[in-house]
């Protein structure tokens, strides 16, 4: 067994490990001495019980046992488990029947039945296995099954046993076979009080409903307790899926871009100066120079585009120090950034934004059933309504739908938020979709950068973007004029010297180019119909939030 | 012509195109004046040569009339190129003998031969070609072939000429074709005389220095004038090919851990407290608490694991606001970050990074071939010389190996740039590689969340990676247990209380995990050879430097 360890590992580690072996044997008192000092001891002991002949069967891991089993002798729990292949929770079928196998998960729930026998449920990635720990096993003390009984929620185990199958369907886990422990070890101990309970964590609205109406009340983790604590909130079978969607989200972007000869690029986010053209931005000291964190890469994926690489993305921190306590605002966001040169028309942009977000939901919806399917049992949503090409209509006639609905709003001014919604509301009962592209956005409203329309300066290049009435794109064509765009610099109020290398970029030959920003946690969000943005951020920074 | 240009436009805009057009009529004038302050009108003013019969083939195209076509009288120019094909410069070969071909490029150089005929080389994406505007093309005047000859360089241009096979072929191009120009509109003009000419920033040493035996003094371009007029300098062979590496170093690191299970997280960059248990950090004000940057994800990527995701990466910005001057420190670099949990032996981790990185050289030296050649050409470079599998040696043998070699050094210190560097000459005449792991550092120069060795405390789980001499990689196995590692935390000067949330996520029951960050400019630098950092970061961050 110890053999088979052995070859695992690399060549250079079994000599040295020999070598330092007889090296050891001499500072062996020094080195205890220097060891004590560097770890705390009372982790390292493991808590054997003298009057169990049965206690190398289970107990705590100490630290340092985890470590490296290049030498056989360190330690039982080490050498029991050398070149054993781990088996994964989702694995355990009853194809594996009557196989010893070893497992790491951990402990989700404990239910001793005698001082003979104990259950405990194993949780790996979301799946769980009943384990059985009784005295009618060989090995077995009444010593192990009280362990196994006492063992922390959320505590790390590793296990060996052998795979039985029950005669009747276990209706509590996730896996159809029973593990008949053998041995059973405590990698990691858990307090024995989480601050969440995962089960509290997971539970829907609905089910605390259900339950009230039935007279009894179950526990609700309120926001700001599952953010305090998002180790354990992490742990739910929802944010499971939440942030693996995330992960697929990034996934499908990039790779549709690739395959449309996108680059990607890396822009600053500290920036020059106190300003960046904006307000609300993130201030900070910078070797003795006034610098700010980057609100956006737009300046820089610009001169990238003049830099002739074509077509660029970027997937970054977007810092906004704005006042905004809503549930779709967040002071640190992932961008995802686009930029390219077009050739005659700002569809041309809008065309990539149709073709990579239906792609991007076709594959969600084909490629994340498991995961949005245990997002949806804990916040119920209805998949969202897209058309294989996506609609597109120009802000004139938005302002007209909405008057039509006897919804008044400037035809030359913005859309509040209430506005969007309406909008979504009419756009999907019109045109049956949750997903489009208004455009043609009044300039007044748009930064100072957008190219105006050729047949109206009032209206401009540019378009939004919505999933279920609510703004998850903003795009345009650039003016890519420096002249032009000194005098649009300077109508909107903006100090020119302050981004004076942005619009020299322009001087030196700047082809016609447009692009958009995406935030990738409204993406998730609104794909998944959730209510707040801070469900999709890992650890969402607000204006009354920066930890953890 | 027009009709086609209509049927690629969307429905809703040709609508309202129409409508709109109606209600412009009334309103014209009061249009045209709040046009003219929108505007410059300067720069929308074309260039007509009255006494020119044929002024329509070519000339200054004004800003708006680069919009949308889908007003049919939106100009001449508009109306000449609607619906036609574009064919890029790499595409222009012999096949296309005889075909009327829409083209845009950059000026690359012009050269008039005679009143009558001007050469012009037009550059896109790194590939040119020559055209030529010649009186005896039917509808070309002198004035025009004037116009073709003054055309400053790196001016957009947008062209239709038909493809002719010289006899010759033409050594000044990397197309063996020549456009025999019939209409020439410059899109966007850039200054006359630029900071930098494309040719001088393209040039090798070894050009230089060639030319200064042979007695000529040619230019060459400073790193800091690049870097100030960092679009211009973008635009050479060997920048465009750097950073199309770097992105795909990116996609094949992603692509790499996704098929290996990984989930991509974002992190955030916005720490509370002003010191993230180290100095050198970017300080800023967080709505009235003291907050500063993200020095690495590893805080934070390490909770990701205690919540369970298993594997999980970021690609992301790292700030450093150390006062290192070097060739291979930067303050603010794309840290590539990787943590996942282990079962066994840091190993697992080292087995990721051999796999991965071998898997990247394989890949890049496969596909990004012409890219490699444009960086050597202008930056010669040997191939890396690395194994299929990846050298791993313990500290303690590379010690031994600088021993041998005459270099004493301290054996449970680190490693400096210049030992590191020695070391890497050793193991590529020993070993015959450039890439390896060096690991079971003293446990003394790691952070202090490093696992220590399981058989001696004064040496850790920790490794670094060095390409060409030269470290990218910091991996190691990390603590787990929340008061071993308060002690540690404690013994290397840190105050506890200001992690103490990342101390709680190991109370919650934390696997046993591991993981490494990568500098990605480093990766690019060293792979393709380079001398400077800042050759293969966009718009890099030094003490001195914070912009473009």
């Amino acid at each position: 067994m110890s053999g088979e360890s052995e070859q695992s590992l690399p060549l250079e580690e079994q000599q040295v490990s020999k070598k330092a072996a007889k090296k050891q044997a001499a500072k062996e008192e020094k080195m205890r001495r220097r060891q004590e000092h560097a770890l705390s001891s009372s982790a390292a002991s493991l808590s054997i019980d003298e009057e169990d002949p049965h206690s190398h069967n289970y107990g705590d891991v100490p630290l340092l046992e985890l470590k490296s089993c290049s030498d056989p002798d360190a330690g039982n729990w080490s050498r029991a488990i050398n070149g054993k292949e781990w088996t994964e929770v989702f694995a355990l079928t009853d194809k594996l029947k009557d196989t010893e196998v070893l497992i790491r998960g951990r402990v989700y729930t404990t239910r001793p039945v005698s001082k003979k026998m104990a259950f405990l449920v194993v949780r790996e990635k979301g799946f769980t296995v009943q384990c059985l720990a009784t005295i009618n096993t060989e090995g077995i003390s009444t010593q192990m099954v009280k362990f196994v009984a006492g063992l922390n929620r959320e505590s790390i185990v590793d296990m060996i046993g052998v795979v039985s199958v029950p005669e009747k369907p276990i209706t509590s886990t996730t896996q159809q076979v029973e593990i008949q422990l053998k041995k059973v070890y405590c990698v990691n101990k858990a307090l024995p009080n989480l601050p969440i309970n995962i089960e509290d964590a997971a539970r829907s609205e609905v089910e605390i409903e259900k339950a009230l109406q039935a007279g009894e009340q179950l526990v609700r983790v309120n926001q700001d307790t599952r953010l305090n604590f998002r180790v354990l909130d992490f742990r739910t079978p929802a944010n499971q899926g939440i942030f693996r969607i995330q992960s697929q989200v990034g996934r499908i972007f990039r790779d549709f871009l690739y395959s449309e000869g996108f680059v990607e690029i890396h822009t600053p986010k500290l920036i020059a100066g106190s300003s960046e053209g904006g307000s609300a931005v993130f201030k900070l000291d910078y070797k003795g120079q006034p610098a700010c964190l980057a609100q956006s890469p737009q300046l820089h994926k610009q001169m990238s585009i003049c830099g002739d690489f074509g077509r660029v993305f970027e997937i970054g921190p977007v810092f906004r120090a704005e006042d905004s306590y809503t549930h779709r605002h967040l002071c640190e966001f992932t961008g995802l950034d686009v930029e390219m040169e077009i050739k005659k028309h700002y569809s041309e942009v809008m065309d990539i934004v149709d073709r990579l977000f239906v792609a991007m939901f076709d594959s969600l919806n084909e490629n994340c059933k498991k995961e949005l399917e245990a997002v949806g049992r804990q916040y119920p949503f209805e998949p969202l309504k897209y058309k294989p090409q996506t609609l597109q209509l120009t802000f004139e006639e938005g302002v007209q739908m909405l008057k039509d609905a006897g919804v008044e709003i400037d035809p030359l001014g913005d859309l509040n938020t209430e506005s969007e919604r309406k909008l979504g509301q009419l756009v999907l009962e019109k045109f049956g979709t949750e997903f489009y592209i208004l455009h043609r956005y009044p300039l007044a409203v748009r930064p100072f950068y957008t190219m105006p329309c050729f047949d109206n300066p009032l209206y401009s290049n540019s378009f939004d973007v919505f999933i279920r009435g609510e703004e998850i794109i903003s795009g345009a064509q650039r003016l890519h004029e420096p002249d032009v765009l000194t005098e649009r610099a300077k109508t909107c109020g903006i100090d020119v010297n302050t981004i004076s290398t942005y619009i020299d970029s322009f001087r030196y030959g700047a082809p016609p180019h447009g692009g958009f920003g995406v935030g990738l946690e409204r993406v998730v969000m609104l794909f998944c119909g959730l209510n707040n943005i801070r469900k999709t951020s890992l650890f969402p920074r607000d204006p009354l939030r920066i930890a953890p």
